[in-house]
């Protein structure tokens, strides 16, 4: 491997690192009329609303340095609050970055993970407009909070599904979960070698959903340009279960949904043969998708089925018809809020008892 | 001590824990549409400017569990966060909040720290609108981001500061990082000892400072009530003389303040006088004081200097002529970045080439 050069942090200092991480951060957006420097930014949105959401990643929690390199990393923390934006049907436009840095990382890595966030910001028209950098007595932790504007009228909420409305889903599910397992899997095989290359051959596109996920800028914008505003959406972060139930809990709405309508990538099934797993499981758990989940009334059928990349898999029914999944062979599956959730120690049947 | 009740976390799961520390936050601004419970939180500010402010606090760097309360913990995260909103001459409005919690921490050492947060929201009128909680590896991460808002022809950046103007602080300086040495010798004194009561008394100002301070709100009311905005103005974090010098160099501008005019606490200097610091040293680069610094014409020094706990400390020269104290002895010295650093491990030599 090419030996790279290492700055300390230290030579630096605080002041000095986040003078040359935020150098020359040109403004693209009109509402953003102040950036980095100051004790706050200053965002203009006039009539518009501004909608704000936050993440907090944390390092062996959240990623596992051993193999996701701090450019991704970068990029995948920016898309990830992106996501949430788009999810409320609006457009971001500002992130402010916030990191803890333990001495293990130098000003080029650190430098690295701002390339990722940086580039993450271009291609989607986001300034990045405040933050800091700090010690940390372990490990790297980041911090990103993503503003954003909607009109008034379009912002898609989560609690208002109704009755008959028809279910929707972009992409496919379950692929950056299979990327994890893949990941996961070469990592425990070459553990203690290091400089491993493993053969990721033919699953390209599952570790790409996993290490550099996008969020659905497009799908919003095709939803825009057919003036279609979902009753509700969310994005797909903790697995399409959760999030479903997430969205049927705050509508005071049941669902049915169909197994056989999940869209599911090639890549992603040959995984979960291999891996001897559950496919639906995969789909319907698996989590960091980052697709968007929306409900639109049952009219715009057609419409919405027109959107490439956009499948329509269920509906929305009264809230005593509670929430199921019906299965190829016409069984009736309750859905479960089994996603994401490292703070719990649940058994599989407590699971089952929500 | 009283036994107190403790909740694993893992009993309630990730959107237990959210659920039970954000169940019934009203909404108190006009421009808090939505708060808790979306993809985003949706705010409303019509034709006012959107300010936002972020900071991550992590244990063992930003703060000590030995001995400060987690309920003192919650409110400070709050306050500094509204303290550089009012230093923008704004008005804070929302914040969200994000926490990493390792196993060690309890549902009810959580609530302790949330029931700071929302002393701190109500005590300043700021609308909790967002956050989520995860796990973590080790230790407590605390990251707040603070929205507020502010009239165009009102906020007060860092680089407004012209020939002639005055310089002016808030209340008194050094009194915050005197508390910290303090905790800090009584830590050293009880090592080992659990259940330790120091003796504390006749310096509980300067306790107060450092564990429960907070955002001068009023001043940015006065100075609003005699239609005064300053031309520059910053909250001090770093210490005097690090944000001084961020406002000389942001304005290109020089400075002149006397080491006579800053204000100092007879318990700062009882407690310099104990520790054998020098108290300048203290109240210059002391740090957390979240006291304002601004400037303001030279035309409105009888105006100023009659608000309630405002003092004239020097005035902004021509940029050539450097940025230096004059001390009670009529020697110039000059001004050092010294401030909290602690990615940096900068000699007293380095320091001095700043």
């Amino acid at each position: 491997m090419e030996q790279q050069k290492r700055t300390e942090i230290a030579t630096l200092g605080e002041f000095g690192l986040i003078r040359r991480l935020t150098a020359d951060i040109p403004l693209k957006n009109a509402s953003s009329l102040k950036g980095v420097g100051d004790d706050a930014a200053v965002l203009n949105y006039g009539d518009k609303r501004v909608l704000v959401t936050t993440d907090l990643l944390l390092e062996g929690i959240h990623f596992d340095l051993t193999y996701v390199p701090l450019k991704h990393l970068g990029y995948k923390s920016a898309v990830v609050n992106f996501s949430d934006i788009y999810a409320m049907n609006g457009r971001p436009c500002q992130i402010t970055v916030s990191l803890g840095v333990s001495k293990r990382f130098s000003v080029e890595d650190i430098e690295e993970l701002y390339a990722g966030i940086r580039l993450a910001c271009e291609i989607y028209g986001v300034d990045l407009v405040g933050g800091d950098t700090s010690a940390s007595m372990t490990g790297l932790t980041i911090s990103i909070t993503c503003m954003g504007e909607a009109e008034a009228d379009k912002i898609a909420y989560r609690n208002g599904a109704r009755e008959n409305d028809l279910i929707c889903v972009s992409g496919d599910l379950g692929a950056a979960y299979m990327g994890l397992q893949l990941l996961e899997r070469e990592k425990a095989v070459f553990a203690g070698e290091s400089d491993f290359t493993p053969a990721f051959e033919g699953r390209e596109y599952l570790l790409e959903r996993q290490l550099k996920p996008e969020a659905r800028k497009d799908i919003v914008a095709a939803l825009a340009e057919r003036n279609i505003v979902p009753t509700a959406m969310m994005d797909i972060s903790d697995g399409l279960s959760s999030e479903l139930l997430h969205i049927c809990t705050q509508s005071n709405v049941g669902c049915r949904i169909y197994e056989d309508r999940i869209p599911i990538d090639y890549q992603t099934a040959v995984m979960a043969e291999e891996f001897n797993m559950s496919l639906v499981t995969a789909a319907l758990n698996g989590g960091e998708d980052y697709e968007l989940l929306f409900t639109v009334p049952l009219t715009l059928h057609d419409e919405v089925a027109a959107i490439p990349g956009v499948r329509v898999i269920g509906h929305i029914t009264a809230p005593s018809l509670g929430c199921y999944m019906l299965t190829r062979d016409d069984t009736e599956i309750a859905l479960r809020a089994q996603g994401w959730n490292s703070l719990a120690e649940e058994t599989a049947d407590e699971k089952n008892e929500e």
